[in-house]
């Protein structure tokens, strides 16, 4: 698809020079900052604090990255296929595969638990900005780091003290270290799988519709929440709107955006562009090709590698779609200007000069170390052996086996006591595993590790020894971890487990961990701490001249946006805001992937044709939203969201006024259960929860 | 790797401020305008017109992409190992894998036709400028591209008139358009093998080792020219000199580099690196990972897969550097304040300006227009289905077939009729295929026209219409074009023979022939023509301003390059100028790609561990230099180019000082034979032609 020139970075310019608050409907607000002025000015609604008090404690964050909605009173969820499609792998078997048949528990008993999947709803937010920036006051390096990992460590156990088993407390950066906030959610650990449809129905389109409208795919799925066994009280679930609903409507998205850039500098987004963002769609262009080929050579290769083949496609396009825009004529030079812009402001005043001093060339000179260690830390320290069950579970058995040893306040973020009962959860669950693609896994990631650190680097030499990375794959791939009872035995176990296991891949990452702390260190040492610190100056300068009237970037935590159902203009084509059913049988080939599935092509003469299908707004949002709930001005649920168009991507680093969000209505969803699916007890559920 | 900041972006800002011929032993010189006096200037070595007419009849240009040189009276030929890897994989089957044990002719009985191959050796240069410019003044788009492409064809054809048996004509385009020149080559159509070594010996160190130095890689191969089933005789054939070389002795390329872009304005290489790089370089790493997957399913499979596997990495890597080359900090930059430096000297000179007017305007044109239709054309005209020969052969067919009833002038300038028998030969030759790779290929090929065009695309819509690329490809691949003489009796039935034929491949290029040949022509009047239009212009800027001193662009013809026997210093190391056999017995690990044949083993004792191996040296080069002979100041060949560093492919752009070049000696080559492969009558006809 061709872009039209200069859009993203023209956008950008008027940005940074006009202020951002005057840029219609942008911002992935936080409940506690959210611009119900303005929303009230300019669609007329009024959001009060009970409405956004309801909402938040109907929305859900889903621990594998997704978003959601309780939408019946007794913990029913509803989500994306593709946030629970990891899941249904897990339950399937050569046999019984729900991926491509759908899973549709006949009464509550055959409700199915989703392996390391936790639902979390925010129910408190507190500013602890001031007692983190006093702990780290006038500390960098080292000092920096552990003064700030041993503050929000303490902050976090002392938010979650003797509520441990249902609260998780996190200390959320906000702005980019402008604020710190903790975040308090109850939590549910007992997530059960009710619902799904047939990959081809949820997925209809495949990639090459990805990240485009018009639309039509059954996008949806349900979980429900668990505790001592029963389905959960949920008496603050949004309503179940099955009606259509009307274009021009305003619509709200309540959910969980992973990480944004709005507020990077010129350097920070060509270190995006020239590095991180390239050297990742390349690395996953190469595995899709190895998902692909190996899927191809059967259909139970193919079975056990849907979801990653999906989870890379989906991420490669996404990133692909953000490359582009950084690439746009203009884009990163529009965005220096606005830095250069905001520059001159702070130099002007001496006051504010003496505060934030000159972050842009600190953050200049971080991202120039950063491309230094960039590669190694990503594949060794950051994300290592991605796609990996077993390396994962490897890695957080080494380490949690060592830093349960030492005080809260000393132990790596990711392992303090606030954050353990995940991690175990995680690891412990049980989760089948194919040994032939966990060794295909390993072995594109060794040789990418040779390849992109040289054969010669003492870190290759570290990881490969004399061996070659097919030797070495084949060898950790043959791993005891596949056996859920032995994980939970060593986890049990702690350090004389560890020390005492004979596994391969535990004496691997046992062996080889000294190098992915080092860079650890090194990183946040180097680049870490110096961005943390400079883009905290930043953030003042940003609040001194724009003022808090701009939402911070997204940060994978709970987000509410604004908008109204609306269509777009593209290539001198206007697209509608709604498809209907009729349009997906018009779509269809018989070919993968626009191919329906015998249960909707047997269901077609019952189906009303016009059924509003898939819905395009205008609200803001970003990948991670998947499985947010759409919501009308009454507060009740017309559909979940589950992609954008391109512009959605481009708003990583601004925001377009071209951006659209795709859902899937409640109306087709009712529609569907009721004429496709038969499944009566779940409408009937949805139905009372109108 | 991590390359040092502002290299070769400094580097170029230099240039265009200071004036091209500044910069030390740069330039790709074309046999016509080589500067001797420079040389001697610079090495003391006085090179004379014997000298170059000697060194341009003995090097040779392989048809296949690489370089060669006779070094035998009997037409012996050293080139690389992965000049000739397809040809090796050609004549293996399963049970003899001349891959993987190498291939070495006990008589010259043994010698085996390489199919497709043509050796052409350059004998003339003529100006023909002025008759093209003649031919295209005033005229645009469709009239240009007509006028043009007719001159060529008939300058092409009076050339090589009543000779076009032995003789090759070909009109070549240097500086971007600034000469047009009638090559004439004496061309030789059958090449057999003669000796190769295993992939394991001439690729030591895989790919992890490629575009790098240190290097421990036999990269060498031998070929022989034959004429109507004898050995053609060559006197001119460079001397065989089995001696070991000296460090910082001046030496010479001869050789065909590929073309080069260091005289593109700042506004194409963005082109380059935002769209066209980046394309290119996603597909290749898809590819790379599916071919990966296909390989490792099955011994026989990672046979057929080899030599595709190879070039796909190869070129990927080349690619991957010359991004990070147009990535650098001031790279681009730099390049457009070259522009704007020479724009300014030609808007200060009233009369240069009415002859140059504003290239720089209308090549930023075209290259918008570029940007919107390139994948399209990349995909259906320029480069479709890449690494299917099946494909090729049917395009080939179609085509040719249609276009051999027009008159010469009328034709696309590949179906003229000079240019026929190297196609005919290239589809007739045997030459097996498989048919699972092709599928792989093809299906490759047509998921990337529905990625990159979208699903609902004109062009996507008449190559797919309602099926999947997994469907289409399979029927593809079933063609009967594997069949050499059913190829030969389509070659030879022409027009009647393409209607009548049934075979799905055929009907299938026929049937989507006119989306391709539709994007041609809107590619060469929208954008080749004005391109070249402007560059002519752009050309005679230069020429006025910097004068012929500054060697043209490659273009994949004959070039002589200079430069002595250097190492370089990297991140405060340096790296000597030689490497030995007792480095590759110290790098190898016993796994691939660092494993030694058994043959290596054994030879240990016998081997002289001191011999020169390979061999770095500063002569200017690029990608299509594989297999040049590296010439002393004696004429004589002291090894074959095979690779140069990271630097060589940023040398796509400017000419950077770090660049080296890697060759294998002929010093380790004669030690090789003698006491590896105890090939004594390859030694003996070494030997007798020292």
């Amino acid at each position: 698809m061709q872009r039209s020139l200069l859009s993203a970075g023209a956008a950008f310019v008027a940005v940074g020079l006009l202020g951002r608050a005057a840029l219609a409907d942008e911002g992935l607000w936080t409940f506690d900052n959210f611009p119900a002025a303005a929303v009230k000015a300019k669609y007329g609604v009024s959001i009060d604090q009970a409405w956004l008090d309801h909402v938040q404690h109907a929305a859900i964050r889903l621990s594998t990255g997704c978003s959601a909605s309780v939408v019946s009173p007794d913990g029913l969820v509803l989500t994306n296929h593709h946030c629970i499609s990891d899941c249904a792998q897990s339950l399937s078997t050569p046999q019984q595969d729900y991926i491509k048949s759908g899973f549709i528990a006949a009464s509550r008993r055959e409700e199915r638990l989703c392996p390391g999947m936790q639902a979390e709803i925010l129910t408190s937010i507190a500013d602890v900005t001031d007692r983190i920036e006093g702990a780290v006051a006038g500390k960098t390096g080292p000092d920096f780091v552990k003064s700030r990992d041993a503050t929000i460590a303490a902050i976090e156990q002392e938010g979650c003290a003797g509520k441990a088993a249902i609260l998780r407390c996190q200390v959320v950066t906000l702005y980019q270290g402008g604020q710190y906030k903790l975040y308090t959610y109850r939590k549910y650990s007992d997530v059960r799988l009710v619902f799904a449809p047939e990959f081809a129905t949820a997925f209809f389109g495949g990639d090459p519709d990805n990240f485009s409208f018009p639309h039509y795919a059954l996008e949806c799925s349900f979980v429900r929440l668990y505790e001592n066994g029963q389905p959960v009280k949920t008496p603050e679930h949004l309503r179940w709107n099955a009606a259509a609903p009307t274009d021009g409507e305003p619509v709200f998205v309540a959910g969980d955006p992973f990480s944004t850039q709005r507020q990077f500098t010129a350097d920070q987004l060509s270190f995006l562009r020239n590095i991180q963002l390239l050297q990742t769609l390349l690395r996953y262009s190469e595995l899709r090709g190895r998902l692909i080929s190996f899927s191809e050579e059967s259909p139970e290769q193919a079975r056990v590698a849907t979801h990653e083949l999906f989870s890379i496609e989906n991420g490669y396009k996404a990133r692909y779609d953000a490359l582009l825009a950084l690439n746009e004529p203009g884009f990163i030079e529009g965005k220096h200007e606005a830095d250069l812009a905001l520059k001159a402001k702070v130099d002007a005043d001496p006051k504010l000069k003496a505060v934030v001093g000159d972050p842009w060339s600190e953050i200049a000179q971080a991202e120039n170390v950063h491309g230094g260690i960039y590669a190694a830390y990503e594949l060794l320290e950051s994300g290592p052996a991605p796609g990996s069950d077993l390396y994962g579970w490897a890695r957080t058995l080494v380490r949690s086996s060592a830093e349960r040893q030492k005080p809260n306040s000393e132990r790596l973020p990711d392992f303090t006591d606030n954050r353990l009962p995940l991690l175990e959860k995680g690891v412990t669950d049980a989760k089948p595993v194919d040994p032939k693609l966990e060794q295909l896994e390993l072995e594109f990631w060794l040789t990418k590790v040779r390849e992109y650190l040289t054969a010669d680097a003492p870190e290759t030499k570290r990881m490969l020894g004399k061996d070659s990375p097919e030797e070495v794959s084949k060898r950790l791939a043959s791993s005891r971890l596949i056996d859920p009872a032995y994980r939970k035995q060593l986890w049990e176990g702690g350090q004389a487990a560890i020390d005492a296991c004979e596994d391969p891949l535990i004496r691997y990452v046992v062996a080889t961990d000294p190098v992915a702390r080092a860079l650890r260190k090194r990183y946040e040492e180097r680049v870490g701490a110096p961005l943390e610190r400079a883009q905290a100056r930043l953030a003042k300068a940003h609040f001194a001249v724009y003022g808090t009237s701009v939402a911070p970037d997204a940060t994978l935590t709970p987000r509410l946006t604004y908008g109204k159902i609306t269509g777009w203009t593209a290539h001198d084509q206007t697209v509608p805001s709604f498809t209907y059913f009729k349009g997906l049988y018009e779509r269809a080939t018989g070919q993968p992937p626009f191919q329906l599935t015998q249960r909707w092509i047997d269901a077609q003469p019952k189906l009303n044709p016009n059924t509003v299908f898939n819905i395009s707004s205008n609200t803001d949002l970003f990948p991670g939203n998947s499985g947010s709930p759409l919501i009308n001005a009454k507060g009740e649920v017309i559909g979940a969201i589950f992609d954008g168009n391109m512009y959605m991507l481009a708003g990583a680093f601004a925001y377009d006024g071209r951006l659209r969000a795709v859902s899937v209505s409640t109306a087709s969803i009712t529609e569907a259960l009721e004429k496709v699916y038969d499944d009566t007890e779940l409408v009937k559920e949805l139905r009372a929860a109108q």
